[in-house]
């Protein structure tokens, strides 16, 4: 996002005027600056920053200055510093489109990018009161829980725990799911005529173990979404997925009617 | 976070004098009563709620007034049912469904929230690259800027950060934008014909000044929305919309095929 309060210096010339705006800090000013040539393309996906040099020099502005606006840049993830080499722009975010229900492997496939899960376990649980009435069952009766850590070209991008009725879920987990998404192995191998899905999304901090197992910093921002799958009217695949927030996006078209 | 339609009734002597106002159907009036307390923390998030014995003695109703009642909040998403354990309360997260494109303040008022903006700039602006491309008009060239701060029953819960071709916004920035939807002024004022929009939905940290707008910490999450709302072919309003993440969902269906 762009600051509201720099929006009035846009462009080339805004290197000299961008400090004649009062109230706002240098180093935000710069930041928005700086903000606008990535997402512009000015500076590309994967480029090398100018060093803090040469923006030293192009901005008139102290090392400190230019050092805070990086640091702002890379913690909303648009670029990424390497020790002794200086700050590159960031891959644009991987996104999935929400128009037709599909798992993660099939959505990001015809994009070109190579998925896989990690399987972290695969057993049966007790339901707590969410699950079990997400999925119509006797809260504290045995479902099947399977947690999956999603890479997306090698990285990985998402922790997912999902819950099956049990007998589901036992012959589920006998199929190979570090290459096939659940939703395929559901309808081709299990029979099953996956209708529609609920979802609610919503963002929020990473706490330590997903954190641990994206890589990324405790209390980073996630996407969290809650998805429950239904085969008519019989729901059969509650799950939480936690998306890296650096890394992925959703995208939909909606009509007004 | 309380609901408007409920106001007249508060408080304890509200379980006795709820049956005296007639035209309300009795199942609406103690589904209000319920909700108000739900909001209001009477019954807390994950809390049982009174077993439909309880609820049938307390209020002088029938079984099947009382189902209804936990029904429709059921649907709503303020409760859960458990089977053979009873009703609980969900976390009281606001949520707009996206399966229809809508402003905030429509989506919302059904579901018995009251809703506002606060106008915090409407001017003219050089177009950035981001905006100029998305509302396919020339790089710096003039476009108009409207940021509002909105509040759900009286909370912030969003910075809308919104443009607009020049003349279009200029005569936008006319009308009652605190209380009105911007997507409701275009069509019903201003003769624009809404047809769709094309939505971004990530997760990302808040910074020091939208944070101070949402009175929230710095770093909080938050759920960004890139919306292109088109009248036709024409792109008319590009907004960047950030959600507290801890107050706001987004809820849809998805369709398998």
């Amino acid at each position: 996002m762009s600051s509201p309060r720099a929006k009035a210096t846009t462009g080339r010339e805004s290197e000299h005027a961008v400090t004649a705006v009062l109230p706002v800090p240098l180093h935000t000013q710069i930041r928005e600056l700086l903000r606008r040539r990535i997402l512009d393309g000015t500076y590309p996906p994967h480029s090398q920053m100018p060093s803090e040099s040469q923006m030293m020099e192009s901005f008139g502005v102290s090392r400190i200055t230019i050092r805070q606006a990086l640091g702002d840049l890379q913690k909303e993830g648009l670029i990424f510093k390497v020790m002794g080499k200086g700050s590159f722009v960031a891959k644009p975010k991987a996104f999935q489109n929400l128009s037709r229900l599909q798992g993660f492997g099939e959505a990001m496939a015809p994009a070109g990018y190579e998925t896989f899960s990690m399987l972290l376990s695969a057993r049966e649980v007790a339901a707590g009161p969410v699950v079990a009435q997400r999925l119509a069952v006797p809260a504290g009766s045995a479902v099947f829980q399977i947690q999956r850590l999603r890479y997306l070209n090698r990285e990985p991008i998402s922790v997912d725990e999902s819950y099956f009725p049990l007998e589901l879920g036992q012959r589920l987990a006998q199929e190979d799911l570090a290459t096939r998404d659940v939703f395929v192995i559901l309808e081709n191998d299990l029979g099953q005529n996956l209708t529609h899905a609920d979802l609610q999304i919503e963002a929020i901090s990473a706490d330590e173990s997903v954190a641990r197992h994206l890589r990324i910093d405790e209390a980073s921002p996630l996407l969290r979404i809650e998805r429950l799958t239904y085969a008519g009217d019989r729901p059969i695949d509650f799950e939480f997925l936690y998306y890296r927030g650096d890394a992925f996006q959703y995208r939909l078209r909606i009509d007004r009617s």
